[in-house]
């Protein structure tokens, strides 16, 4: 059994949004039992991690920690034009991940207690980010 | 197809420990032939790589850079309560990988010749980890 | 339904590369509408990305920003009989990627306008890379 559907999702502001529910909300509407859920962005400027779903000052060394590896205005950037906050948006996506595989038990997402689904927005402007869910199993 | 089974490994130490032989008997016992192994750590504080088998020199120097890139005591982190290694594990987690895919090819993990799946344990107290392996194929 | 399939590929030098036709291709043939293809390396010194597929200054600031995470020479290595590229090219592909999943939809993977998948190859003698791409769904 395969089901796929597209969401949308648009973070207030950059940093990290717990996207846990919407996505277990089509896990549930896949009626799949057993299997794996794909969560896929279809976009290069910000990514997906799972990360502890407990602390915020945990997101916000993530944060600010990734912005420190990746700055803004490294004079090492050739590619510019399209604003200070793209580039490293590039970077922090290539070293973060593009898409998350989850295990589906028992009808839901198999997190651990203290992992959630984060959605990486890396530009300060923000948009409507599609994600792309697909469930598969039996 | 569908093969679900809930693995616990535990490291002697922080480091990289291979793991390739559990999960290979995993997808022994699926009897699947060709598909996908999805292998998912249910923590945020270690996480999976495949890496280089031969020489241990080389995940030495993964784990001596990795320090390095996220060190303990870093005066950028806030989150701070659960210890020094705790921050710098969900970071060192976040640029590598909560799971990784396999193909199975012919009933065996499709690893290339040099290539070993690892968990990466970022804590220097150790404990039991959790790791959901789904086969999926024909 | 599962279709798999062996892709060689080979970079003219090191840097990023666009493989996505060659794995557009292994879709085609699988005639898998709905699901996902997942696209794996037999190798631990080259790693694979999706990144945008416009502006090559992109592509090559990606590449100069991680020889300078990860550089040459660097006095920390101690796993150096393979030639100077050789480390760094191990971490580059452990804080980037083995393998990527990508959504199938309607027939063709389901990238982003502006998303294309790279084989990134690392070492400078570049030589025929292994993909092994696995499309499931129905």
């Amino acid at each position: 059994m395969t089901h796929q559907v597209t969401l949308q999702v648009q973070a207030p502001r950059s940093g990290l949004f717990n996207i846990t529910e919407q996505v277990q909300q089509a896990v549930a509407e896949s009626k799949i039992q057993c299997g794996m859920c794909h969560v896929f962005l279809q976009h290069t400027s910000c990514s997906l991690v799972i990360q502890e779903n407990a602390d915020p000052s945990a997101r916000q060394d993530l944060e600010n920690w990734l912005a420190r590896l990746a700055p803004e205005n490294d004079p090492l950037y050739t590619h510019t034009l399209e604003g200070p906050d793209d580039m490293p948006a590039h970077l922090r996506t290539a070293v973060t991940h593009t898409s998350e595989n989850i295990p589906v038990i028992q009808g839901k997402l198999g997190l651990g207690t203290w992992q959630g689904l984060y959605l990486w927005e890396h530009r300060h402007h923000t948009s409507r980010r599609q994600l792309v869910v697909t469930v598969m199993g039996t």
